[in-house]
């Protein structure tokens, strides 16, 4: 079964505005097993709206359409649908009288273009809206379903709460399980290539891939319980340590967790990061019982100062380089007095490179009590990239250390 | 001139991801005067996208389409354009050597995957993406435009710049100038009410009011220059100094230039922030010329180690306090010799909170030359709400007191 959502209206055609409504359907129907096959969103112009409806209508067998039920002129969703499905429409009485209680209530009179949001379509079932003043709609057409919502957002999730999830249960809708392995320190195309056997293995499978921000998500959709833990257990013996965690995990997260069943505390001395591994580290909850804090070494004089970085080291090798970040890592951790500390420096661009040191080139490096461990890293992109990759590359090779995955 | 967007992507089409890069396409169409007429997002299907791409393309004069060009099998854009308008693919092998390239630069061989990424259409027009690995394209078809772009934002955004941009200028959409002034400090509905004469002034005018995170946005947009200038004029009558920008102004790109202007320099203590404020500060390139670092003091101990706050201060007030916050914000700019020091104190939640200093209570500091300011702050929501917040009520305050309008 394919499903397709239309959002209807010119304000979310501009730069500032997103439909997010169909988040909440596209939750529902994820979860009763209805693929998704497209959404869009169309401007208030009535051909182009019948047009749209008519187009997706073809393509799938549940349609969900929302906004456009106003009262004003530009609320065209009602007249498109007349058009596109060739329906004759009928006042409703019932629903002026609804319509013009909900204004009394508040000691108003109905404005006369109200009266639109009682036109309902003959013979169809109409929704009755107990968060606003427009009605939504249940059409059945050559034996598929439409349905129609107003586009506010909390009369949206009350419809749909109260007519669509009841209507897909009641389909009869498998309901799905969604897993999602994370997993960092390989690029997408590194990923694909390691997939290959399980793509073969299990083809025509829902397997979703979405790199971003350094790190690769594998999103298993089964309805088996059985067959998606079967899947994830084959994924691990892929992937291994790789996978650094699951669902809403995220590299900060998992490093707490960590930290905390062992007892363990961390601190960070950053420079061309600025405060960023310090700002997701403390994005946590509860992060004060292991991260003590940390120092902003944007100058040599910093890293010296803050860290105790022995200023001999940054004439002979400069600021950014391994012995920097080494003397970073084990310089905040004495600092703090930590379990764990981490370095970072580097250059974040778009000035200060060199040939020997292009823009991008960052070093990182973690302190422990038996050893300290050191990468160096190469980045592209403008400076925010830089520096997210940067702190993605330190909370791994962090969580790597602490497993003793890092030999 | 009519235009649609396509955004293709399977991950776009689940409960936790939208397409936002419809937003800043639809800005530079917006500034050409082109109507956007529709938007969608399709799935990593062949048919289902070579389908809707013939849709959108019989519609509208200029297609714009994103993503889907990256290396894997479900990146099927090149394929589905070939399939809408009967192309003929060639591979580039200069494409390869450039995939080969980027890659070696970090010491890794290229997957055989990436090759897919180096077909192109005949006799039309690749376009280079220096952000990453899959190129664009601009295809003329019937005298109709239509333009290709990778679906990474910032890889997106490049390409926009670069191609898009000039291309609709050169064809001689009448350009409207958008002038966004940034107002810091007030609720969205109190610039509203400001804003009540000047909308009773332009009646039917295009004034867009956007509110987040902590600040406001108003955008004018008019076709003529002297037009939009007497407008700008009459909002910064209204809002003064609360008017912290303009256009792609960012609150630390506007400390960066005071500071630099003045050469003054600047350090930050941090508790609940975390190093978010610092991490802030050092988005902006050449933000080590006034930004010297700071700490990042988590715990009660890190603000004495590293900002020298008195610990009887903290004993007898608590780490979250107005002498607290003024003793990290002195404090760090001793240590540092820097013209201004920062600090900030607060509880960022959920734990944590108690009657008289509930979770989202916040106290900034800013120490310079002659003085010290302070202010007491209470925001609602989770974490990440409360830190960047705080970040943002700081560097509002560090600008109001550069500019001396804080008495």
């Amino acid at each position: 079964m394919r499903a397709a959502i239309i959002a209807i209206g010119s304000e979310m055609l501009g730069p500032s505005r997103l439909d997010t409504n169909s988040l909440k359907l596209t939750s529902a129907l994820e979860e009763f097993n209805i693929e998704l096959a497209r959404k869009s969103v169309v401007g208030d112009s009535l051909d182009d709206l019948a047009d749209e409806i008519r187009y997706a209508f073809d393509r799938v067998d549940v349609l969900i359409v929302t906004g456009g039920l106003g009262p004003t002129e530009d609320d065209l969703t009602r007249e498109a649908l007349a058009k596109a499905f060739g329906f004759e429409m009928d006042v409703d009485q019932s629903i002026i009288e609804r319509i013009e209680a909900r204004f009394a209530a508040r000691g108003w009179k109905m404005p006369e273009v109200n009266k639109r949001q009682a036109r309902v379509f003959r013979g169809q079932t109409t929704l009755t809206n107990e968060r606003g003043t427009a009605p939504g709609f249940h059409l059945q057409v050559d034996g598929k379903n439409v349905w129609v919502f107003p586009g506010v957002p909390h009369e949206m999730e009350w419809m749909s709460a109260t007519y669509l999830r009841p209507w897909l249960e009641s389909i009869g809708g498998s309901k799905r399980l969604r897993r999602v392995l994370k997993v960092s320190g390989l690029t997408e195309s590194g990923v694909e290539e390691r997939l290959k056997p399980f793509y073969d293995a299990h083809k025509g499978e829902a397997l979703t891939i979405l790199a971003s921000g350094g790190q690769i998500e594998l999103h298993l959709l089964q309805s088996d319980p059985e067959e998606i833990a079967s899947r994830e257990r084959e994924l691990l013996d892929i992937f291994e340590h790789r996978v650094f965690g699951f669902d809403d995990d995220l590299l900060e997260s998992v490093i707490g967790k960590l930290l905390l069943e062992r007892k363990e505390t961390l601190a960070t001395a950053e420079s061309c990061t600025g405060g960023l591994l310090g700002s997701r580290i403390t994005d946590i909850a509860g992060s004060s019982r292991y991260y003590l804090g940390g120092g902003v070494c944007y100058t040599a004089g910093a890293k010296t100062d803050l860290a105790g970085v022995n200023p001999e080291l940054i004439r002979e090798h400069g600021e950014v380089s391994e012995p920097v970040a080494i003397a970073l890592a084990a310089g905040i951790r004495q600092r703090f007095g930590t379990t764990w500390g981490v370095g970072v420096t580097g250059i974040a661009g778009p000035g200060g490179g060199t040939e020997a040191k292009p823009v991008g080139t960052v070093h990182i490096a973690v302190a422990g009590p038996a050893q300290v461990k050191h990468r160096k890293l190469l980045w592209a992109g403008p400076r925010s990239v830089i520096k997210w990759y940067s702190t993605q590359a330190a909370l791994d090779l962090l969580r790597l250390v602490i497993l003793r995955h890092e030999p």
